[in-house]
C-alpha cells in the first residue's frame, strides 16, 4: 500500500501523481488530454484530489480515460494530510502595489494597475487626450463596431502569426508604438520596450523624445543576450532648423533604426487637459504661476496679429510635401521604408503615394492631438471606399485603441500590415517594469493565436474584408470626395 | 343566518364562499369568470373580503353579475373574525437562500438567485464568456432589435405551441442546450434536466462534459415514471484520436441518443476570464502557482515557432470539412439526424447544406468562444439574404441570449425549428434543483402561450418574416459576399 | 408723503403699487407687460421691491416705460418695513404627503407624487407594463425620435386647441383613455376623471372595468354642474357570451355613451411582472398561497394538450373578425361610431376599413399585452407608408407613452384625431384627486397651445408630416410587406 | 564657484538659469525650444532641478542640445536650498469660492464654477431650457455627431482666425450672444461682455433685455480705453405697439449698433421648468401664492375661447413676414445689416432671402423656446440639401450648445460665417466677472487656433464640408420637403 509521502514526491507536469477516493493515479500522460486543461490537475499534484475531482466527473470517468497501468492502487488513509487550508494572510492584498502580474488577464488589467501606482504625473502624461476626448473615445469604439465572421471546419492546428512590418520580420502583427518620456513611469524606461521588443521579435519604433538615448536602445534591442532580437525604428518630429534634422536622421541611421517613421500630426502640440491640469495644480501648490502652455503669446496683447500668429514650440509648423522631399533625400533609400505617421483622410493617403513614401501610418495620436479626429479603423475604411489602390501600393501601418488581440486581426483583415500599441505598454512597463512589457506582449500573442483558430484562418494573409463585418463603420463614411470622382464598388 | 365558520370551510377552488359587506356568496362557478383571474378571489376563501372588494368594484358589481341563487344571506357578524394581519416575521427572508420559487416570474429572476447562491467557482465557470464579451452581449442586444407585428381579432382560443426539433415531437420549440459540469451547482446535476426534459417533453442535448454518464441520462429523459419521457441528444466535441471518436459516437448510438451535434466552433476553448480569473485566485490563495492555461507552451521559449504553433487540449484543432465525412459514416444514416453546432456565416450554412448535413445549429458558443462573434438571430438573417435556400434544405436550431417566449418566438419566426437555452438551465438547477429546471419551463411555456395568442398566431408555423420587424438588424448585415453572387430580393 | 400702509393696501392684480428706491409706483397696467410676467411683480405688491428690482434693471428703465401719471412719489422711509424672511416651518415638506400640485409643472412631476402617495397595491397595478417592459418603453422612445420643424413669422396671436374626437367636438385633441380601477387609487375613482372631463370638455372613454357605474360616469360627464360637460365614450372588453356582450353593448348605448371602442389586444390578459410579484408577496406574506396567475392549467398536468390549450379569463379569446360583424349590428349605426382599440400593423388598419370599422385606435395597451411590440408612432408611420388611404376613410386616434403638449401634437401631425393618455391621469387622481385631474388637463392645454405657438401654427388641421422630422422612426420601418404590393411614395 | 543665490536672481523669462546635477545652466534661449514648453523649465527658474530633470531626459540630452556658452560651471552645492514643499494651506480649497481661474481650461470648467457660486435664482434662470429640454441637448449632441477630416503637411506656422461677422471685422469668428438679465449674476452685469468684446474684437450681441443700459454699452464696446474696441449688434423682440418698436429700432441706431437682430421665434416665451421652479418655491416660501405664469387666463374659465385664446406678455405674438416688411423700413438700409434670429428650418431660410433679409440667425433659442426643435447644425444642413443657393446671397449666424472651438470651426465649415455663445458667458460673468469673460474668449481663441493648425487651415475660408464629415446628420435630415422639388446633389 502507498503513502501519502509517496505519491507527494510525483506532484510536477514531468510525473503527477493525485489520490481520488483512497487510489492512487498516475496522470502524468493525461495532463494534456484533459478537457479543462493541465492546469487544474497540476493544483493537485501530489496529493488528495477528491474533493475536486467528485463534483464533475461521471461515474466510470477515470477507469475509462486512464490505463490501467496507471492505477497505482489504494493509499494507506493515515498517511494522507487533508488539502490546505488557505491562509488569510495570504489573500490580503497591499493597496499600495499592483495585483500580482499572473492576475493581469488582458491590457485593461494592466492598465488599472498602473492607475494605481505610477506617479499621478505619469498617469497624467500618458492618459490624457486632447481637448473633449472625442478622438479617443471614437478609437476604442470603433473598433467595437467591427465584428468577425468566424468560419468554422478548417484545419487550425497550427497557427502562424508571423508577418513582416515596415519590411521587418516579426513574430506579431504588434508593433510597440512611439511614447514618449517613459522614465516617467519606471527608472528603466525605454529599455523595458527595447527588452520585450528583443525577446519576442516585435518592431519597436523609438519615440523622439525617449527619455534613454536611442543608441542605448537599438544596442538592447539588437539582441538579447540570448540569441534573440528584434528591430528598432525612429519615429521624428520634424525640428525648425535643416541642420536639427539633419542630425537626427543621420543619428537613427547610425543607430541601425530600420525605418524613418515621420510624424506629421504635430505642428503643434494637442491640448491635453488632463496633463495641463496636473501641471497647474503643482505650480498653484508650490506658488510658482506661469500662465498656461498654450497662452502662447503675451496676454496683454490680446488682438491677435493681422498677419495671423506663429506658434512656439520646438517642431516646424511649416512642414509641407516639398520639406518632405528634403526629408526623403536626407534619409535615402537605402536605410529602410520612410513612413508617414498621422495620416487622417483619403485624400492624404494618395497624396503620399504620389510622393514615393513607403508606407503610411494612419493614426489620430491615441486621441491626443485634433478633436473629433477620425480613428485608424474609419480611415482605413474611407481608403477602400475611395482609393483601394493605395494599398496595394504602399504598406499601412495604424494605432489607435487596440486592447485586444481581435482588434489587432480587425486591423489586418482591413488591410494592415502591422498594429501598434503605445500606452499599454507605457502602463505595463510603469506597473510592472519589463515584466509587464513581456507579459503584455504574451498576451496579445495568446489573443492573437486564439482567435485566429475560432475564426478559422491559420496565417494573417487569409485575412480579409469577408472576415469581419463593418456594415456599421461603413454608413458612417463620407458619401462622396471631390478628389475621388469614382467611388470603389467593392465597399 | 350563517355563521363564519360555516363560511370559511368553503375555502378551495371546488367551493369557494366568500363574505361582503355582511352577506355571503357563493362564487365558485365564478371564479373563472374574473376579470382579475381566479387568484385574487382563492386568497379571500372562505372569509370576508370587504375591504378587498369595495374599493375597486362599482356599486351593484355582484348583484349584476352573481346568478341569485349564489347569494347565500347574511352572516352574523359576531362569528366572523377580522383579516389576518401579516406577521413581520413570514417576511424576513434568510440572504443565504434563494427566494421562493413562486416569486420567480420570470428567468432573469432566476439567474439572480443562483447568482446568489450557488458556489463562486460554478458561478464563475457558467457565467464567464470570452474575452471583451462583445460576443455574450450582442446576443441579448440583438433579439432585442427585433420586434413584433401583433395581428388582432384573430381566434386564439387554442393555441399549440407543438414543433419537431431535430426529428422528434416536443411540447415547445425548446431545446436544452449542451452545457457542462452540472455538478458543479448542484449534486444532482444533469439529473435535474434529464427530469425536466421527461416531464414536460422537450429535447435535451446532453454535452460531452457532462457530470452525469450518458447512459443514466438517457434513461432519465426517457420516461419520467408517470408516463411521460422525452428525447436525449449527444453534443460531440471531436477529440483527437479517431478511436476516441468512433467510441464516443457508439457510446451515442447505444444510449439511444436521437440526433448527433457535432461542435465545431470549438478547435481550442475560449479565453473566459472570469472563469480564468477565479481559478488564479484560487491557485494563489492555495499557494500553488500553475502558468496560466493559456500560456500553453514554455514561456521561455518567447519566439513563436516558425513553422506555427499547435495548441494542447482535448479537442481537434485539426477538425474540418473532410474528417467531417468519417464522423457522417461513423453516425450513419439510421440512428437520426446529424446537426453542426456553431455555424456563424452563411457561407458555412452553404457548405453545410453541401456535405449533406440534417441541420445546422447557428450558436456563438454563448459568447464563450470567438470574441465579437455574431449572434445566431444575425447569422439566421444572413442566411435569409444570401441563401434563403438552406431553410429549405435543412433544419435550423439556434441558441444564444435567449431569456423570453419572445425570444423564442422571434428565432421561429426567422426559421428556426427549435431554441436552445443553456445558463438559465444551469441557474436553474444551481439554485433550485429540480423544481427549478421544472419551473423554467413553465415560465417558458407561459410566455410562449400568452405572447403566441397576443400576436395572433395558434400554431408556430403561422410564423413568418412579416410576423416581425427586423429592419433595424438587417441594416448591420454585410452588403455583399463573394460566395453569393446575387442577393435574395426578399430581404 | 405716502406710508408704508397705503402702500401696502394695493397688493393685487387690480391694484398693485411697488416701492422702488423710496418711490411707490402704480404698476397695475404694466403688469401684462412686464417681459417676466405678472407673476414676477406681484410678489411684490404692495411691498418694497427694491431689492428684487435692483441686480436685473438698467438705469432709466421706470422711468422710460411706466407713464409719469404712474410716479405716485415718495414714501416715508421709517413706514416701510424690510421683506419677510423665510420662515424655515414652511419649507419643511411632509414626506407622506405629495407637494404642492403648483409645484407640479409637467406630467412626470405628477407620476412621481403618486409614486410617494398610492398604496403598493395601486402603484403595481398602475405601472406595472408586459414582460420585459419592451412595448411601455418603446412607447416613450418613439415620441422622442420625431422633432419639430418650427416655422417663423406667423400670426400667431390666436390659437385654437378644437378638434372632433370620434365624432364630438373637444377643446383639445385629449382623451382620457380607458384605464380601470380607479378607486384602488382614489376614493372617488373615476369620477375625477369625468369630472376634468366635463370642466375641460375632453372625452373620457370610460373603462370596462371602471370601479364607478358607467351610468354615474356618464351623468357627471354630462353636466358638471356650471354649464359645462363633455361625452363620455364606452370601452368594450369582449365577453365569452353573447347575451353579456349584447348586455354591455345596449348599457352603453343606454347611458349615451357616443363611441363604442371595443378592444381587440386583450384575447388573454398580459404578463405584468410587477402587478404580479407585488400580489405574490402579498399572498406570502397572508400565508396563503396561490399558483401563479399565469399557470393556468393544472401544474401536475404538465404536457400540454394535443389540441392546444384554451385560456381561462373572461374575455373571449375567440373574438375574429367574423364575430365584430355580429357587435357592430349590435352597436348599430345610429348611436356613434364604433373604433377598434388596440390595432398594432398596416395591414389590420386596412382589415378594419374594409370591414367598415368607423374609426381605428393606435395602441399596444400602454405596452401591458404582447411583449416587444410596435408603438402607435410606428405603426402610425407603417399605415402612412403602406396603406396612407385608410386616413382618408377612417378617423384614427391613438395612446401610448404620451406625456407632453409636444407629443400629443407630433401624434395629430401623423394624422391622429386624438390622443389618449391613461396613466398620467391615474396618478393624477391617485395623487390630488379631481384637482390633479384639472391640472394634468392643464398643463396639456398650455403645452400644447405654448408649442402650437413656437411652431407657427395656429390650428391643428394646419399641422402635417412636413411639421415634423420622422425619418429616424421612419428608417425602422418595415421595408415591404406583401399585402401592399406598392409602397406610397411619399414616406 | 557659483552659488545658489547667484543662480536664483535668474528666475525670469527674460533671464532663466538652473542648476542640474550641481551645474549651473543658462537656458533663457532654450525656453522656447523645449519640447515640453517654456512653462516646464521656468517653474524651476533660479533653482536646482535635478529631481524634475532626471527621469525623463536620455543621459547627453543637456550636453546635446545646449550651446557651451550657456553652461556655466558648478554651483557650491552648500549654497543651494531644497526645492520647497508644498504647503497644505494653499492647496485647501474654499468651497464657497470658485476655483482659480487659470484651472478653467475650458467652457465646462467656467460653467461648474458658476454653478457653484451664482446664486440659485440666476442659476435657475440661465440655466433652465424649455419643457423636456429635448432641444438643450440636441444641440450638443449635434455638434457630436459631426467628426474632422484633418489634413496633414500644409505649412500651418501663421494662422488667422479673422472673420467678417455681420458686416463687421471681428477678429475670431465668435460673438457674444444676445442673453438676458446678466446683472442677476453679477454686479457689473453686461458691462464685462461688453469689455471682453471691445478688448478682444469680437462682436456683441446686447440682448433687449440687458441689465445695463444699451447706450453704456455700446460706449463700452466702442474701445476699451486702450486703443482696442469691437462693434455692439442689438437683438430685439418685437412689441406690440409699433411705436415702441419704432423707439427701439431708433435708439439701437442711436447708440450705433451695427446690425439689426430680430428674434423670430420668441411669440410667447417658452416652458422653462427649472426656472418656474424656482421661482414657484420661492413664492411658497415667502407665503405669496401667485397662479402659474403659464396660466395666462383664469383658471375658472376651463373651457378655451372657441375664437382661440390671445397669449399675454410682451412681445407681438402676431409679428409675420407683412410686418417684417416694416420693420425693416424702419432699420433703413444704412445702418447695418437686418438679420433674423431663430430660423429653423430650410422653408423659412429660403422665405427670408425672398424677403431681402441680409442674414439669418440659425437657432433653437438654446433650447429655450419649442420643444423638440432641431439643432442649428442640422438646420444649416437642411439648408444645404434643399436650398444651398440661400448661403450665396445671406449671411449666416448661428448658435446653440456651442462649448468649444472646434464646435466653431464645425459650423465654420458648414457655412457659418460666425457662431454665437450664450450661457458660457453668462456664466463667465457670474463666476468670475470680468476677468472670466476674457479668459472664455481666451479658451474659444486658443482652441480655435490649435484645432485649424491640427486639421491643416490657416484662414477659415479654407474650412468647407470635406473638412468635416457629416454623414451621421445627414442620415437623420428630412428625405423631401414639398416647397422643394429637387433636392441639392451635394449632400
Amino acid at each position: 500500500m502507498l503513502t501519502g509521502d509517496e505519491v507527494g514526491q510525483h506532484n510536477s507536469r514531468d510525473s503527477c501523481w493525485v489520490i481520488i477516493r483512497g487510489n492512487a493515479y498516475d496522470v502524468t500522460n493525461f495532463l494534456d488530454k484533459h478537457p479543462g486543461g493541465p492546469r487544474s490537475i497540476l493544483r493537485w499534484a501530489g496529493k488528495d484530489a477528491t474533493e475536486e475531482y467528485e463534483p464533475i466527473h461521471p461515474a466510470g470517468t477515470i477507469e475509462k480515460h486512464l490505463p490501467i497501468e496507471c492505477h497505482l492502487g489504494l493509499v494507506n488513509p493515515s498517511t494522507v494530510s487533508a488539502p490546505a487550508q488557505n491562509t488569510s494572510a495570504s489573500s490580503t492584498q497591499d493597496p499600495a502595489k499592483p495585483p500580482p502580474l499572473s492576475l493581469c488577464l488582458n491590457l485593461h488589467d494592466i492598465e488599472h494597475a498602473a492607475s494605481k501606482t505610477v506617479s499621478k504625473r505619469a498617469w497624467a502624461y500618458f492618459h490624457s487626450a486632447a481637448d473633449s476626448l472625442a478622438s479617443e473615445r471614437t478609437n476604442a469604439a470603433d473598433w467595437a463596431k467591427i465584428s468577425f465572421r468566424p468560419r468554422i471546419l478548417r484545419n487550425v492546428a497550427r497557427v502562424s502569426t508571423r508577418r513582416r512590418i515596415l519590411g521587418q520580420a516579426a513574430s506579431l502583427p504588434v508593433m510597440i508604438a512611439p511614447a514618449a518620456l517613459a522614465r516617467l513611469a519606471h527608472p528603466d524606461g525605454e529599455l523595458c520596450l527595447a527588452r520585450g521588443a528583443a525577446r519576442y521579435n516585435v518592431p519597436y519604433c523609438a519615440s523622439a523624445y525617449s527619455s534613454v538615448a536611442h543608441g542605448e536602445l537599438a544596442a538592447c534591442v539588437a539582441a538579447d543576450g540570448q540569441g534573440r532580437g528584434g528591430k528598432l525604428f525612429f519615429q521624428m518630429y520634424v525640428p525648425r532648423a535643416r541642420d536639427e534634422a539633419a542630425a537626427m536622421i543621420a543619428g537613427a541611421r547610425d543607430n541601425g533604426c530600420a525605418a524613418l517613421v515621420v510624424t506629421v500630426d504635430t505642428p503643434v502640440v494637442g491640448r491635453r487637459e488632463e496633463d495641463e491640469r496636473h501641471s497647474l495644480e503643482a505650480e498653484l501648490e508650490s506658488g510658482v504661476y506661469v500662465p498656461p502652455a498654450y497662452a502662447q503669446r503675451d496676454m496683454a496683447d490680446a488682438a491677435p496679429d493681422p498677419e495671423g500668429s506663429e506658434p512656439r514650440g520646438p517642431h516646424s509648423a511649416a512642414l509641407d510635401w516639398e520639406e518632405l522631399k528634403w526629408i526623403r533625400k536626407q534619409w535615402g533609400t537605402q536605410s529602410g521604408p520612410l513612413a508617414l505617421k498621422g495620416i487622417q483622410t483619403a485624400e492624404d493617403a494618395k497624396l503620399a503615394m504620389e510622393a514615393g513614401v513607403d508606407a503610411i501610418y494612419l493614426s489620430n495620436h491615441g486621441g491626443r492631438q485634433a478633436d473629433h479626429a477620425p480613428s485608424a479603423a474609419r480611415t482605413m475604411l474611407e481608403i477602400r471606399k475611395f482609393c483601394p489602390e493605395v494599398l496595394e501600393r504602399m504598406e499601412v501601418v495604424l494605432d489607435g485603441g487596440v486592447r485586444r488581440g481581435a482588434d489587432v486581426l480587425k486591423a489586418v483583415a482591413l488591410g494592415a500590415s502591422g498594429v501598434a500599441l503605445g500606452r499599454p505598454f507605457m502602463y505595463a512597463l510603469g506597473a510592472y517594469g519589463t515584466e509587464g512589457v513581456f507579459r503584455a506582449i504574451e498576451i496579445l500573442r495568446d489573443e492573437i493565436e486564439n482567435q485566429m483558430r475560432l475564426i478559422g484562418v491559420t496565417s494573417l494573409d487569409q485575412l480579409n474584408l469577408e472576415s469581419i463585418n463593418t456594415t456599421i463603420l461603413e454608413q458612417e463614411l463620407p458619401r462622396s470626395l471631390s478628389a475621388f470622382p469614382r467611388v470603389s464598388s467593392k465597399l
